[in-house]
C-alpha cells in the first residue's frame, strides 16, 4: 500500500491479531500517532474491503480481509528469506514486467516482488499478450540479481517453473506439468505462463524480472483462448485463495533459486525433468527461422531443448514453439 | 544538436558548400524562414565554435569547424546504411551507455548514436571507470536491435572490436590489435575498450547497446593507469583527427554488421582471431570465482575463450581478466 514498496505497520498488526479486539489507545501508542490518525487509517482499510469492527470503549477488531494479494498479508504468511524485502503493490498496470524492470533500474533490492490485480497490458513470450482480468490470478514479477552468467539466465525460468508447478500440485492436488520452455499446463491446457527478461552486460546480468502470470479462478476466457487456456478453479472445479497459493510459490521459490545459487542447478533439472509434459515425446518445434520435427530428449544447462531428428542428429533448440505430436 | 537526435539542415548545407559563400537571401529561401532567423542559427553555430565569414550582400561562407562530434559533420562524412539514423551529441555526459540505454527503453530506432566530447562517469567492464577526458578521444555508444539469440549478443562486441582495429590501422597506420574480450591495444597498452549491454528475454534481444571509448589525442593518463593506456596520438606521435577515425569506424562497422546479419559470423571469427593478440599464447585468467592458467586456443560463437589446460583439458571461459604469461 506504501509506494516505496514498505508495508502497513498498523494493518500487518491488526492481520496478527485477527479477530481479537485491540483499543484506540494502544494502537495510538504503539504507532506513535494520534488516536485520530488511527481512525483515519482503519477507514483507509475499511475503503480496501477490510471488515473492521469497532466497538466504544473496547477497540477496533479486524473481522475479514477482502481478496486482494496486499503486501501486508503476503508478509503476514511468511517469513520469506529474501523475497518480498519490497513489495508493490497495483491496483492496475500495464505489466508487471514493466514495472518491475523499471524499479530495477532505479535500484529495487533484489527479492522485490510487483504485483497488480489486473494487467491491462499483460505480456507473455515473443510479445504475445496475456489476459489478465482483475482479481482473477496472479499477476506478480520478481526482481533478482543473480550471480548466473547471462546464458544461464533460462534456468531461472526453468527454477520458477518448478516452483510453481510444485506450488499448485501441493495446494492443489491437480497435475500440473512444465512445458518447455515456460507454461505450465494441466489436462494439456496452459494455466500459467513465465516470462523471464534480464539486463546484462557481456560479463553480469545487471538484473533479471521473472514474470508468472497463473489464472487461478478465471471462469472463462476470450473465445480465441478458450480452447487452450485453463484456471486452477475449472481445473480443481473449486475456488483457489489465490494468497494461499501465491505464498506457497514464493516458499518454494526461494528454496530452489537457493539451489540455483548454491551451484545445485542439477538438482533443479531433475525435478523439472520429471515435471515435464515433453521429454521423451515426438514434438515440432517451430523457431524464429526453422521448424523441426523429433523426440525431445532433455533441456541442458542454457536451457536449450535437445531433439533427435529423424535423421538421428541431436538439435539445440534455444526457443521455439513446441507442439506435441501424439 | 536537435534534441530529437535529428540534425540541424542549415549546418549541413553549409558544410556541404564549405569554403564558398552563400546569400542570406538563398539560405531564407531555402530552408523557408527569414533571414533574421538565418542570421540568429548562424550565431548559434558561431558560439559552438564554427569560423563562419560574412560578407555584407555576398553572403555566409564557412571557413572552419570546431573540434567536436557533431551529428552534422559525421552525416557529412557519410552515407551510412543504419548507423547514424539518428544521433544524440552531448557536450558532457555521465555515460553514453547509461544515456543509450534510456532512448533504446523509449525506442530509439536501430542504429541511433550517442556521442559525447566528455563522460564524467564512463564507465568499462565490470564497472571499471573509463577515463574520458572533454574532446580527446570517441565516447560513443551505438543502439542496435540484432535479431541474435541473447547467448550470441557477445558477437557484437567482436564485431566491433574488428571495426575499430581495423580503422585504427587504416586510419593510423598502427599494429592494433584485439585482447579478449574487449580491449584493443598497441605495443600492449588499452587505447580503446568496449562495453555491450543488453535488454533481453529468454527468446529475443529487445535491444543492445554497444559502446566504444578509444583514447585519441589524450597526452596523459592519471598514474594508476599510465603503465597501461595509451592513446592513438601517443603511439603515432601525431595528433588525429577524430572525426576521420570515427567515420571510418562506422563505415567499418557497418561492413561487418551486416555480415554478422547475413549470417556470415565465421568471416568475422577469421577477421577476430588474425587481430587477436592472445590466441596461440599462454594466458592467465582470473574470473568471479576462478582462476585458470593454459594455451589460448579459440573463441567459439558465444564469445567464450577456449583455454588448454596444463592437464590437456579444454576449459570455456565466457568472462574474466586475461594477462599474457610470456
Amino acid at each position: 500500500m506504501a509506494k516505496d514498496g514498505s508495508v502497513n505497520e498498523l494493518l500487518l498488526f491488526l492481520l496478527s491479531k485477527k479477530g481479537i479486539y485491540v483499543s484506540g489507545e494502544e494502537l495510538s501508542e504503539k504507532f506513535g500517532v494520534s488516536r485520530t490518525a488511527i481512525w483515519k487509517q482503519i477507514n483507509r482499510l475499511r475503503e480496501l474491503g477490510y471488515e473492521i469492527d469497532s466497538v466504544p470503549r473496547v477497540g477496533y477488531c479486524l473481522k475479514k480481509s477482502p481478496d486482494l494479494l496486499l503486501p501486508e498479508e503476503i508478509v503476514q504468511n511468511g517469513p520469506f528469506e529474501f523475497l518480498a524485502s519490497k513489495i508493490y503493490h497495483y491496483t492496475s498496470i500495464g505489466s508487471t514486467n514493466d514495472e518491475a524492470k523499471k524499479l530495477a533500474q532505479m535500484g529495487a533490492p533484489h527479492g522485490t516482488l510487483v504485483i497488480a490485480e489486473e494487467q491491462t497490458g499483460g505480456r507473455g513470450r515473443l510479445g504475445r499478450k496475456w489476459v489478465s482480468p482483475p482479481g482473477q490470478g496472479i499477476w506478480l514479477s520478481i526482481i533478482l540479481r543473480p550471480s548466473l552468467e547471462p546464458s544461464e539466465a533460462p534456468r531461472i525460468t526453468m527454477a520458477c517453473a518448478v516452483a510453481a508447478a510444485k506450488a499448485i500440485r501441493q495446494e492443489v492436488g491437480v497435475n500440473c506439468l512444465i512445458k518447455w520452455p515456460n507454461d505450465l499446463l494441466i489436462d494439456g491446457k496452459k494455466v500459467a505462463g513465465i516470462l523471464t527478461e534480464m539486463s546484462a552486460d557481456m560479463d553480469k546480468i545487471h538484473y533479471v524480472v521473472t514474470g508468472i502470470g497463473m489464472n487461478v479462478n478465471n471462469a472463462e476466457f476470450p473465445p480465441d483462448i478458450e480452447k487452450t487456456a485453463t484456471s486452477l478453479k475449472l481445473a480443481s472445479g473449486e475456488e483457489v485463495e489465490r494468497l494461499k497459493i501465491l505464498t506457497q510459490f514464493l516458499s518454494q521459490f526461494e528454496e530452489i533459486y537457493r539451489s540455483l545459487e548454491g551451484g545445485k542447478f542439477e538438482a533443479i533439472l531433475g525435478e523439472w525433468r520429471q515435471l515435464s509434459c515433453n521429454l521423451g515425446k515426438r514434438v515440432r518445434i517451430i523457431g524464429r527461422n526453422f521448424e523441426l520435427e523429433g523426440t525431445a530428449l532433455d533441456v541442458d544447462g542454457d536451457g536449450a531443448l535437445l531433439i533427435k531428428t529423424d535423421e538421428g542428429q541431436v538439435e539445440r533448440v534455444l526457443s521455439g514453439d513446441v507442439s506435441l505430436r501424439e
